[in-house]
C-alpha cells in the first residue's frame, strides 16, 4: 500500500516546501526526486548542489539565509586555494566539503549516486527519502553566444547574465531513472512538484524519458505549486530560462510546462484572477498564499498541497 | 658553472637546516630532494607530506611548534568528516587542504608530482628547488606483526607504536629519478644530508637506484648531519627504524647508512668522543651543535656545515 508522497524538488524553493511537508507529515514518508542537472565537477569532486540542498534542509543546517550551503560555515579553503589558480567562484565551504569529498571517495568506490545520497542521509539523520533523479550523467547546458555553458557556470559564475538561446539536458536521453525513483512517482499518494524552476530544477528531472512516462502513467494526483507569481518568479533565473524555451511566465506557462501529466496547481492569492484562464481540460486550479518566508508558511503551504489532494 | 647546493630532506628536521640554510645562502641557490616515501591517499587527495612540510618552511608559513602543517589551521572540514566515516586521524587542515586538492587535480590533469611542486613553489613565493626525489610512485611500508602499512598509517595513526620487522620502499626499484634530481646531485657545490630519519626519510631517496648511483658518482662533497644524539634521536621514531633495518642507533649508525658515498659528518658536540670510533677511511667528522631550537641556531648550522665544504 502506497504510503509516501513524492516530491519532485530542485533546491532552494523545494528546500523551503519540504521543510513544510516534513513538518506536517512523518518525514519517513515523504520521498524526494532531486534534480541532478545541476552537477558539476569542482576542484576534482562531484559537486551535487541540489542533492546537499535538500540534505541540508533536511537535517536543519541549510543556511536559510543563502539558500544553500551550511549554516556557520567557513571558507578557509577556499581563501587559500585562490592564490592557487583554482576556480574560485564555486563558493565551496570547508564543512561542506566534507560531504563533497565523502561523495567523490564514494563514487570512485563504485557506489551509486543514490547510494550515496542514501548514506549521506543516514549519517545527517534525514528520515524522508532523497532520491537523484538518476544515477547517470545528466547535465544542464546553457546555450548562450558565447557557446554551451553548464548551469553553474551560467547561474553562480556569471550570475544569470549572458543571454539564453536554449536550454539542453545533456545525457538525459539516455539516461536510466533507479528503480526506487519509477516506484516512488507509481506508488505515491500523491505528488507535489516542488515550486523551483520548471527548466533547470524540474526539466533536467522530467527530462529523464523513464520518469515523464512514469508520471504520465502514475494513478498519484500531480499537484504543481508555481515557483511564479504574476509574471515574475519569487526567485532566480526562471523568467529568463521560461522565455528562452518558449514558455509564458506566467502560473500558466508553469501548468504548460507539466501539461502531460499535471492534474492541480497551486497559484498565489494575487494570481487568482487567472485562474480562469488556465483552468482548462480537467486540471484543478487553488489559490492561496505560496510564499514561505517562514516555516510555519511553510507547513500551512504544505497542508494546503495535502488538502488539495484530499 | 655549478653555482647550487642540494640538500636531501625529509620533513621536520630537513625544514629546519633548511631554513637556516636559505637564511644564509641565496635561495635560490638551494636545491631540495625530497622524501615522497611518505605519500599517501587521503580522501582521495594525493598528500606529499614531506614536501609540503618543504615548502611551507620555506615560505614562513609552517607551524614550527607542531612541525608540519599552516599555522593558524583550522579544522572544520576534519570535523565534518569524521562522522561520515571517513578516516580522520591524518589531520588535513582546511587551508592545507587547498594544497592537497590542487595537486591532486593537476597530477589528474597529467602533470608529474615535480611540475606540481614546481607550480606550488611558485605561487607559494618559493625561491629554493624544491625536487620530489621520483614522480614514480615510491611507498614506505612498515613490517608489523600485524601484517605491512604505511609509514603514516605506522607514525600518525598507530603513534610508531607497533614492532618493525622491516622496512619496505615499495617501487623504488622500478622508479626513475627526473633528470633534474640527478643533475642536480651531479653539479652540485656540496650535498647536505639533512638531519633526517635515515630510514624512512633518506632512505626512500637512497632507494632510487638513479639517486643512489649520482650520489656515489658525483665529485661534489657529501656532508650528513646526525639526527640522532647520543643513542637517541632529536626526534621521531628514527631509533626504532635504525634497529629494525640492523643500523646502531647513534652517529656512528647514520654514517653506516650513507657510507658508500659520504664524505663528512656533523655530529653533535657532546658526541666528540665518538669521533675517533667513526673516523674510518676518508671520512670528516665534525663536531658542532646540531640542536636548531630557533632560526638563530639553524643559520649557525647552516654556517658550519658550508664550512665543512669550504
Amino acid at each position: 500500500m502506497a504510503n509516501h508522497y513524492t516530491v519532485l524538488a530542485g533546491g532552494t524553493g523545494a528546500a523551503k516546501f519540504l521543510r513544510g511537508l516534513t513538518a506536517v507529515l512523518p518525514p519517513e514518508e515523504v520521498h524526494v526526486i532531486v534534480n541532478v542537472g545541476d552537477d558539476t565537477e569542482m576542484w576534482g569532486l562531484h559537486i551535487s548542489p541540489d542533492v546537499d540542498t535538500i540534505l541540508y534542509a533536511l537535517s536543519g543546517r541549510l543556511d536559510a539565509e543563502r539558500g544553500w550551503g551550511l549554516r556557520n560555515e567557513t571558507f578557509r579553503c577556499l581563501e587559500a586555494i585562490k592564490p592557487l589558480g583554482m576556480p574560485s567562484w564555486f563558493q565551496l565551504g570547508d564543512a561542506d566539503l566534507a560531504t563533497h569529498l565523502t561523495r567523490t571517495e564514494l563514487l570512485r568506490g563504485g557506489l551509486t549516486l543514490g547510494d550515496v545520497t542514501e548514506r549521506l542521509a543516514l549519517l545527517f539523520g534525514v528520515q524522508a527519502k532523497v532520491l537523484p533523479a538518476s544515477n547517470d550523467r545528466v547535465r544542464t547546458k546553457i546555450d548562450t553566444p558565447e557557446g554551451l555553458i553548464s548551469f553553474q557556470e551560467f547561474f553562480v559564475r556569471d550570475r544569470w547574465q549572458p543571454d539564453v538561446r536554449s536550454v539542453i539536458y545533456s545525457g538525459a536521453a539516455e539516461a536510466r531513472a533507479p528503480i526506487s525513483v519509477v516506484s516512488s512517482i507509481r506508488e505515491a499518494k500523491a505528488i507535489f512538484i516542488a515550486p523551483s524552476n520548471p527548466i533547470t530544477s524540474i526539466g533536467p528531472i522530467l527530462a529523464v524519458p523513464a520518469i515523464r512516462d512514469a508520471l504520465r502513467c502514475t494513478r498519484a494526483d500531480i499537484i504543481a505549486i508555481s515557483p511564479i507569481i504574476g509574471t515574475a518568479p519569487v526567485s532566480g533565473p526562471a523568467a529568463k530560462l521560461m522565455e528562452a524555451c518558449g514558455y509564458e511566465v506566467s502560473p500558466a506557462g508553469v501548468v504548460r510546462c507539466y501539461k502531460d501529466f499535471l492534474d492541480d496547481v497551486i497559484i498565489h492569492e494575487t494570481d487568482a484572477a487567472l485562474a480562469a484562464s488556465i483552468r482548462y481540460d480537467t486540471l484543478g486550479v487553488h489559490v492561496t498564499d505560496i510564499l514561505m518566508p517562514d516555516i510555519e508558511n511553510a507547513r500551512r503551504l504544505a497542508e494546503f498541497a495535502l488538502g488539495v489532494n484530499g
